[in-house]
């Protein structure tokens, strides 16, 4: 299967919040930067974020497929309401980037490589 | 031509310090993060590195190639001798990742997207 349509499917999932869809896209067994999150883990991690950036929206700038693995570079544009990232954002609009590489297994997200640009935020504060 | 082999070769050259032969891989017009830096610019930039950072090597942990970009995540293993990301690192062992995506034109590199792991550097000091 694309796993470009795949992406864009799961990324339609977490703009529109669709946390019981989640499971479509990831795998109940994957990580994140090797932490062994699992699905629960997974979603419980989105909504945190959700619940901190109330503004949150993922727009891909770039991707790039070699099965079984992608690679996307997303911009946010967005204003948490307080600490993000160890950073006292307290609400400010503040643009930034994570660039993060998915693993793919039977159609399914099972490992997460992601780096969020902290120092570009800080540039910002 | 296989834009892995060329970013392999590309390694190859950071790794044995050949800055004559940067060129062959990185076109003169080279952005950095939307910096127009240009060759002699990035050229500059990884002598830099390298001045603050003498142990600096460049380890692949991952390419994905799509043309006619590539991304790769970077694993480094180093002792920067200062400040490294405006952190006092002063000469102390750490390991951090890069994730970046390059875009290729004419087989060189003619742009960069790079996000170095900040929040995880921290974490270790």
């Amino acid at each position: 299967m694309d796993l470009k349509q795949i992406y864009r499917d799961y990324i339609d999932c977490l703009n529109e919040r669709a946390w019981s869809h989640l499971g479509t896209f990831v795998a109940d067994y994957v990580t994140h930067n090797d932490n062994p999150l699992g699905l629960s883990g997974y979603r419980k991690m989105l909504e945190q974020d959700y619940a901190g950036i109330p503004d949150l929206r993922f727009n891909v700038e770039l991707m790039i497929s070699e099965y079984p693995n992608l690679g996307s570079r997303l911009r946010f544009d967005c204003s948490p309401t307080g600490v993000f990232l160890g950073l006292p954002v307290n609400g400010r609009r503040v643009s930034l980037h994570e660039n993060v590489f998915y693993e793919f297994d039977n159609n399914k997200i099972v490992r997460v490589r992601s780096i969020i640009d902290k120092a570009a935020l800080e540039a910002q504060l």
